[in-house]
């Protein structure tokens, strides 16, 4: 096994700018994904897992993580804790890497009876990936991500321990064209927005698809995806706090679609 | 007005001491808040604010926000930028600091039909200000803190956005003398767990008063407070994503408990 020492090696180079660079992940297609467990998660749910990058510590103490990686991946290296650190988007790298392909977000079919969530401008890694990681548990079809931070960002990643890598991710700039989209196959949209007067979330039926369009943290869902929607939805509140915050609202509004 | 230039004085020093140290707060009652609308609503839901610190360029700025802080506060000092910097817990301060007399957690009243999320060692100052922040929104009676982060730091502070400040919050360093409190006042108490074989949350009758416990984000509750419990509950989960982040988890069991 080639065993690289040097962080101005050229796989090391292209594997760092993929972890720094949203648009380079855009135009390659592909993602770094880092920990010995989120690793071997990627390989068992059919991430396509192009290259590894292991250090000889790791080797030993994630064996069997390590293991599931190089089982489905034919190009893997052994790299020295510098080049780890280097590569690592962590203060403590556990010194596992894979480089990744993405699917293709917008050719990932949309499930007419199913239920999902669409996401406006998320902007806060935290909160997109807790929403991944509530929209897996609660078995939502999927999530359709529309602008905000790049769901395949390390701290996204990090944050949905996984559950993006599993979850069945549409990636659609616009949010109207994607509530347009979703409207010919049938299914009811709603926008959630945190308004009194709009529909009390606990009175809608759920029965066939639905999409709910949770907006971005500061100003919620832009005017031309609410009129877009067939109706605006809400979780009613009761406090004096302004509103629940975006994971908060979407996880209640997550429950609610499957409850 | 006295102009404070040095941050040698022993006011910012001890401001600054408050704001890093939680051993410090818990003794002497006290915390800062910072940021000019936190400080503003702090003053308007009645916490007692003891001494406030302002730049030149936050009177003018956030005028009104601090007209709302000097209504209130005797002791007022003008500082510059460069206190301003030192004080403050953020990268880009607005120049508005207050320091705050915290209520006795240990005597606010518990309401025997209440409904009450209790948190068992919650780390994360992002989880615990999240959950303030959805406990407020939806109506909570309040919030019981046992251990896990001080929920008067400036992280959870920030990450509440004022809801800590006007929700009532019961700290309670043990979990298990809380539980024994709450049977006692005739409140069900409900331990929320990951586990199937636990009740389904949609088949409780929440009609009376009732504590529904939360653990810490990588263990769980511990196993005595479990037992002290007397039903454990559940938010079913479908996919494969091994639980429900803690914010997460609570927002669906608060919602649950109120809806």
């Amino acid at each position: 096994m080639e065993i690289i020492t040097s962080a101005n090696n050229d796989k090391i180079k292209y594997a760092r700018k993929l972890t720094a660079d949203s648009s380079l992940r855009r135009e390659s297609g592909r993602f770094v994904i880092e920990g010995a467990r989120l690793c071997a998660d990627a390989a068992s749910c059919g991430v396509i897992i192009e290259r590894a990058f292991v250090t000889g510590r790791a080797f030993e103490t994630y064996k069997s993580y390590v293991d599931a990686v190089t089982a489905v991946c034919g190009e893997v290296y052994e790299i020295d804790e510098a080049v780890a650190a280097k590569l690592s988007d962590t203060g403590n790298p556990q010194g596992v890497f894979c480089v990744c392909v993405k699917k293709d977000g917008a050719s990932v079919p949309l499930d007419p009876l199913g239920k999902y969530l669409a996401l406006e401008n998320v902007q806060d890694p935290s909160n997109a990936g807790a929403i991944c990681r509530t929209a897996e548990a609660l078995g939502l079809s999927g999530l359709v991500v529309c602008g905000g931070c790049d769901i395949y960002s390390p701290k996204v990643l990090r944050s949905a321990m996984g559950s993006s890598l599993r979850l069945d991710i549409i990636e659609e700039p616009d949010i109207v064209s994607f509530i347009a989209r979703a409207k010919e196959a049938g299914m009811l949209t709603l926008a959630a927005v945190p308004d009194s007067a709009a529909e009390d979330i606990r009175n809608i039926s759920f029965d066939g698809g639905c999409v709910c369009c949770i907006g971005n943290e500061g100003n919620g869902l832009t005017e031309s995806a609410k009129q877009a929607c067939d109706r605006a939805v809400t979780v009613p509140m009761k406090g004096k706090a302004e509103s629940l915050n975006a994971a908060a609202a979407a996880a209640i509004t997550a429950w609610e679609l499957v409850r």
